[in-house]
């Protein structure tokens, strides 16, 4: 794919074009030995055993002999039996809510059901309790909502036997070179050392999932914690049948594997020297119909615009365009971490913006965007000039995405305003955001709030026919977004100053500051810790931006000197935010604000660190508390510091 | 004083003028109770007591009833009694010979000279070997060659009463907000976890020396360790009379003190977003008639010069001048440190250069200059055009203050070359060069081969006198040291293209590459680790300076923003150098080449991290040999990786 990738982009005549390899830690099933879950009797006889494969249903690539077995990326390779315990989303407070059941999760396996959270965060807890083993599975009551007979391929709802894979690695990039890009000269930690799961772990499908629930003892499950399978589903733990246990079988392997990006450039006419980078993955977990490829298609599509443009006008942006096409990012944006860490100095000095597309589509419904509030304004803007490619939408008088957007995922604390999500983690943008604080956006079209996620997400049936014949007959909604990419990267490359909404930023600032001490003001102050200076530097970024805008209504933008300076002030306003010495325990976050909360990485939290700590003393015993708070105090002011020096980027005062 | 530059700054009129206050611990002697050495004899009895102050001898200021009794910055306060080891100059091989010889630290009060070393490594490997108190005093043999008639006020050199102070601290900056700045809103680390010695020490008197020399017992020193105090040097332990013993009792307080930066700035006309910085320090320890304070003299001298030039032409400088005055230098670059600490982004976006003067002059006998390769070339070019204040060289026929630098310090391996000493560390660049990256210079005029350091460097005696009768009448050296500061200020500040020497760099990367191969090849080979990636990285960056420069043949110098291009990759290049994880075990210094090694923060040692580790290596037992092999692995891949960086950012490759 990325030699496919690199030759289009030839073929399109991009101004550079290359391949760059790491050497990263990536793990596959055995090609031989499937993973499989038993049920077993009390002599130790096969009872049952779930599906190796997931069964063809529509297009026909789905019976290729060359899909692989079942599996989860990094499940440790492992063959264990016990009892087993339902754990509902696996959150924290569900480990908790089974703990003080009286359900000991130690030495047992756990079933927890997909949606909630990271996945990764679910075999995280329940290594951290003592589990042996985690089977993750997707409800149909979340993603097949109309029963079992209107799944793929008569709707884009989820079929009994769809197992949806992924990786629970808990940390970005390769696991055996943190910090530092995976090149020839890496120096590679030991595996065992390395942050990766001890405990096997396996997805099946809801099928094979009411399998074991059909079999389960122990207390009934809280209402909330039913599933729309026909059983009741109990907690467990174990089996009903006495003596009958589970058994769980991995084979993965984790091995040595070159991953390519692809890195193709657009030089800029006049700041070939400032880049706006588009990037996409290119890897799959199996078709990747929508995950990733409506995605690539549309990059491959701006690609294509650009140069027949560039061919045909002579035309080329203000700045340089960098298109990306990562490789492995379902690993755990491997690809894009090594890369950001490989090139982090330069991308840090001339970066304007990052703009990520993971999947073009994960649905019809309407734009799902995730930013740093510098982009909202902009993103806004983008999607006003594109057309609605949905016809009722347009027939309702809604002309644009934005139009939709603004109808169907209103903010609620913006009214008139469509929600823009926090940037959160959980694609390619993680080094760039949250590493080196370069401006990041994602954007997507996507489904409705009858299912939790996309069906056929990371599964056998995420075909193309999904794609082209189920969500975007015409592949209108792939143009839209496409459109909107391109208009960005075009804003973002052409425009003579930077579009960036400080004032956002700004407003964004003081209410998470109000949030926090709405939320934690009476902890914090019975510590007599005080929140002036962090308040203080939330007004000075306000009142630096108020004078930045102003001097800015009397820029020369004649003056080449006087315009790169204003830009390279708006450029830096994010990287203010880093801190080299990262977030209390997570070296791996740089960025105070952005960083999503440790407890699930794909969820948007502002001020982690801070929230992190708070919610941890909140919890703590009596004997913790103490260090907990050194951290939140030596983290504050941490954080306090970086909100001034965001303020005094936006000038040349150095006092 | 900073109240006194910060006055005549805005005299002058310098566009700006801002105090820079930080709350840092500070260390004092007691107003009251003096720090004393004591030889007891056995019954207890006073025997004999060390001088609580420097005599009087020449300037009225030096009977000054507000001179503070002698001290050391950061001594531990504590009272000891002990037997006295004489450790010649207390380096780790001395100590190492002590050992040797039989005699323990252990317990002991350490005897040693000034003059080899950074007091504070004396101090840390006498804490480390168990030792209880340290006494620093400076050998005539090193400071007074001529004897004790023919020094101070008759000469430059020392005389017998002559105690140099000093600061024993070995991390530089605040010693409880290391890494952030000591802001009001810093969190401060409780003092006893600060890294502060623990034991006593104390300076004193080369007559109060001859005191305890010449009652010590042991075994005679080595004829090499033999100074020039008429007695035999023993080692030791302990006095020759039985029963006698040392008592050194220090009185000194660590105390919170808001030290002031005064920051001046002359405001660029076309690029006022890049800043040439020039700093001083203005603390003294007393009179600092040398140090700081002739350094001070030519950089008020300095922004007059350039305030009159603009008042009178309407010149401005193309990029800014940032003048600074340092406050706590002295405490271990503590003013200095901060403000790198408080104002590190905006400085690594736009700082092109640093020029530390600490001492204008420490005598009178050539130039000595310390820079990062990337300005060897330029400084040069200065010191060509500053006329030479030396009338007898002049008569001699070199006039220039480079012409006297090539003949009295030649450099050994150019020949043809003046001696440009590597950076190494001890005054306020610190933080420019070894934590952002930025290339710094540190010059002055010196004293000839006949002393180890100036004589009364930190003393009583460095008075203005000592400047103006002594060293330097009409002050001739001060003005050719102004001169050549001025001229690089202006000639970094104005040249359109920054006429930086990367060729040098390149050469010096090679050169120290050699210089591990040749020293270590054979040790590390024998573990099989290779050097390739490293000699390649090398190679990597002389091929990309070779391309830089040709390219730059071709540049259009009317295109402001492809000059700007340009000089932001110069600007660029020394901060690839960076790591922001440090150095191994040392992450307060982050410049993998420039970084002084960890056994004399004092000296200049290209990738020291490489050769500390190897060194370590050497001397290591077996059993920890491997956790150092691999934190050398580590570590070149890390430096590997940042040679790579250097050799890309010339570049706009992003493969």
């Amino acid at each position: 794919m990325a030699r496919y990738i690199g030759s289009r982009w030839q073929q399109q005549g991009l101004d550079q074009v290359h391949f760059v390899p790491y050497q990263v830690l990536l793990s596959y099933p055995s090609p031989t030995i499937p993973n499989l879950i038993k049920i077993l009797d009390s002599a130790g006889q096969v009872v049952w055993v779930s599906a190796a494969k997931q069964k063809p249903l529509y297009a026909p690539e789905e019976a290729s002999p060359d899909i692989p077995f079942t599996f989860i990326g990094y499940s440790a390779p492992a063959n264990v039996t016990g009892d087993v315990v339902y754990v509902y989303y696996g959150r924290e407070e569900d480990f908790d809510f089974v703990a003080a059941s009286g359900v000991d999760i130690s030495g047992k396996i756990v079933l927890a059901r997909y949606g909630a959270i990271f996945r990764s965060n679910i075999v995280e807890m329940a290594e951290a309790r003592g589990g042996i083993g985690v089977i993750l599975y997707s409800d149909p009551e979340d993603y097949a909502p109309e029963g079992s007979n209107f799944v793929y391929p008569h709707s884009y709802y989820m079929p009994p036997s769809a197992a949806p894979f992924g990786t629970i690695k808990l940390l970005d990039g390769d696991p055996l070179t943190p910090y530092y890009p995976a090149t020839e000269s890496a120096f590679r930690i030991p595996e065992d050392e390395a942050p990766l799961p001890k405990i096997p772990a396996q997805c099946i499908s809801y099928e094979d999932a009411w399998q074991i629930l059909s079999r389960m003892g122990g207390p009934a499950a809280p209402e909330k914690w039913q599933g729309s399978l026909n059983v009741t589903y109990n907690i467990g733990p174990g089996l009903r049948e006495s003596g009958w246990s589970l058994n769980l079988d991995v084979n993965n392997n984790n091995t040595m594997t070159t991953t390519y990006n692809v890195v193709g450039v657009m030089t800029g006419q006049e700041e070939p020297d400032r880049y706006v980078v588009l990037g996409n993955h290119y890897d799959a977990w199996l078709f990747g119909g929508l995950d990733p490829n409506s995605g690539t298609a549309a990059m491959l599509e701006l690609s294509r615009v650009f140069t027949q443009l560039r061919n045909e006008t002579g035309w080329r942006p203000r700045r340089s365009l960098v298109f990306c096409a990562w490789g492995a990012e379902e690993y755990g944006t491997v690809g894009s971490v090594e890369w950001t860490e490989q090139f982090a100095k330069q991308l840090s000095d001339r970066t304007v913006a990052y703009l990520n597309v993971d999947m073009a589509i994960e649905g019809n419904y309407t734009l799902r965007t995730k930013s740093t509030p510098l982009l909202t304004d902009v993103v806004f803007e983008s999607a006003k000039k594109i057309a609605n490619p949905d016809p009722l939408e347009l027939e309702a008088g809604r002309k644009s995405v934005y139009d939709t957007w603004v109808v169907r995922r209103p903010d609620p604390n913006e009214p008139g305003l469509p929600l823009m999500q926090f940037i959160g983690s959980g694609s390619d943008y993680k080094g760039f955001q949250h590493n080196i604080g370069i401006p990041c956006m994602d954007t997507r079209y996507t489904h409705d709030n009858s299912t939790i996620g996309e069906p056929q997400y990371h599964t056998l049936y995420e075909t193309f026919a999904l794609a082209s014949e189920i969500y975007d007959k015409g592949f209108h909604y792939h143009t839209a977004v496409a459109a909107m990419w391109g208009d960005l990267a075009v804003v973002l490359s052409e425009s003579k100053v930077l579009p960036f909404s400080l004032v956002k930023y700004s407003n964004f600032i003081s209410k998470a500051q109000d949030d926090i001490i709405e939320r934690f003001g009476p902890l914090i102050n019975s510590q007599n810790i005080s929140l002036e200076h962090f308040t203080n530097a939330g007004k000075a970024i306000n009142e630096s931006v108020t004078n930045f805008n102003k001097a800015l209504e009397y820029l020369d933008l004649k003056s080449a000197l006087a315009v790169r300076r204003v830009n390279d002030q708006l450029m830096m306003f994010e990287r203010a935010f880093i801190d080299p010495r990262g977030l209390p325990g997570r070296p791996e976050y740089n960025h105070v604000i952005t960083a999503p909360s440790k407890n699930d990485a794909y969820s948007g939290t502002a001020f982690a660190g801070l929230i992190d700590t708070l919610s941890a003393i909140e919890e703590a015993q009596e004997e913790h508390r103490n260090d907990l708070w050194r951290t939140f105090a030596h983290h504050l002011a941490a954080v306090t510091h970086l909100l001034n020096t965001a303020a005094k980027v936006l000038t040349d005062d150095l006092w």
